[in-house]
């Protein structure tokens, strides 16, 4: 049975694992999930490097939410390095999904897109670790998370 | 006997180990604190692979207090980049407690911030290390350090 | 056989694998290509360790096009810095063939600028593997990928 | 007999080894030093790195000059993420001192300010290896080097 | 027979490795020169890497020249960051040699200005292989590469 790390924080103001875990479960079978939830985005890195070495993930999937202050995009910057620097020396993918407080209106924009996003992300990283020729097949063609996708600049030829 | 580390600062204003250890006893028993004083922000990484490496912790809390200065903004980050490196590398926790005085509008509000969030990052110490659980049981939940939650975006379905 | 590896994404609006592989086998011969697709920019470089560590590439070649928002400029700054750490970390070549949506003004041209410019990086790749000295050969010379050379700044003396 | 490295730089306008050395030898005995001079700031991580590995320092101070360039300020960024990644990974100190230009309004104050700031950061060096314990009895106290300390934000309790 | 690594790049517009390598030359003997080429700067790290651990380099030189628009300075503080990373993996100097486009105001000048400080530069490299106390007799006397000295702040006491 492989296992999917998930890692999350106590800081976001959406449940994103809760969206996550089902878009995971909907995918499909043959894994396990191993979770570990942390105060804020930058506690992240270290908490997936202790589901890969402790916990036995081959994947993990990091979901957080940066506040609106422009201290939380140099927090966010860090997090984000930290996820690198960590699925590099792992040698296993990371699957970060931020959600920017700023980039929702209102709350219930906020949850909607989180939710929209955390989802969309569990696909990814079922797709990396079950079907990664699937990635390879939509290569070039402008997929977003969260967001409609934006397709390629020209058709296939 | 588990090892919880206290990394702090002869730069910082406030005395945020002094609260932190209190806050600690405070949460429980069952750890012992060991500590390392350094004298600025940018000493707290290796004072932690230190507290890992030769003091026996399984998990650190390091505080520090930046200036007012744009350059002290600098030395937060890499402070911070330094952090999450030393806690991947040894695939422990650090629980990174940084009150800047920027954020506090005199001197009896900038200590009461600081003793307030190195408290609630001292518990939050504690939780990862002996209830993980209850840092899941929060999830999603926009919980804040020092300044009062902020709360989920919408009631949890 | 040596191997070159290919890593590319699906948030890219253009298939620059799709030209990288034919400038490849219009190169030469003596390698075979092992590839893998990934959602965005930030998961290139755990792609280029895995290609590296698990499928045995000698040389990777990482294709992603930023959008045109600041915050694709931060994310295009750590995947770059993701990269030069794996490639360092292996010891390998890593060639980075980023294109941004904002270097073209529509998206004909931005079809034609990515298409040209993975060529180039693979032509880059195939002699930094194969022809090392072809490149010393042109040391200094002012070559560009994607736009015409602008060529030394003095005839050679 | 422990070993102190000494690092620092062609590029500074002010000896301040010269000056740091004498603040060594006067806060007592029972050490030998090592130097290494390099060009600029961007090397002496390097050279903490070969004080270290190849010369048996157990702690090192890293003295330079940053100008008065936007430019520089860059590089002093590397610098210092370079200076706490090296001690980061060898466990052992590293005391950065760094004088930028800008901070002086002339060359007679800029001698006095690197002169007092590398004594106090070599009395503080001198502290972490041999009287670490002195560094936590002024935790929270607001100190600083080549400037006057600023004290806590509040008497102690 | 000690081993100097040169990197140097195809993008620049000044073949700076052949000023280095006659400053080299002029400067003594017992040394054999290797060298790579790669297409850019942000190559340079892993060029440096092999120049170690596969070509016997002890110490290496990094010529590059990053170009004028704002993206080139951001490729510079990554190639940076991966050229002190790797010396400091490596525990082995890099001399870095950048010169911007920018710096010189027209295609003559930036040819002077780039091959005066690859000499310099090369000058160093020679120095800190084989005559590390000449660094330390000039500690503290602004000196620059490319440009004229800016001498000590104070004469020496």
């Amino acid at each position: 049975m492989r296992r999917i790390g998930v890692a999350d924080t106590t800081f976001a103001r959406v449940d994103m694992a809760d969206a996550a875990l089902r878009a995971l479960s909907a995918s499909g079978t043959g894994f396990k999930v191993v979770r570990r939830t942390v105060p804020g985005i930058k506690d992240l890195p270290v908490a997936c490097r202790q589901l890969f070495a402790t916990d036995g993930a081959e994947l993990c999937l990091a979901l957080g939410m940066p506040g609106r202050a422009d201290y939380d995009r140099t927090c966010a910057h860090e997090a984000s390095l930290g996820l690198i620097f960590t699925s590099v020396l792992e040698a296993k993918p990371i699957v970060e999904c931020f959600v920017f407080e700023s980039e929702a209106s209102d709350d219930r924009a906020l949850d909607a897109l989180a939710r929209r996003r955390a989802e969309e992300h569990a696909r990814n990283a079922f797709a990396l670790l079950f079907r990664p020729q699937e990635l390879s097949r939509h290569a070039g063609e402008g997929l977003r998370q969260g967001f409609p996708d934006v397709g390629a600049a020209r058709p296939r030829h």
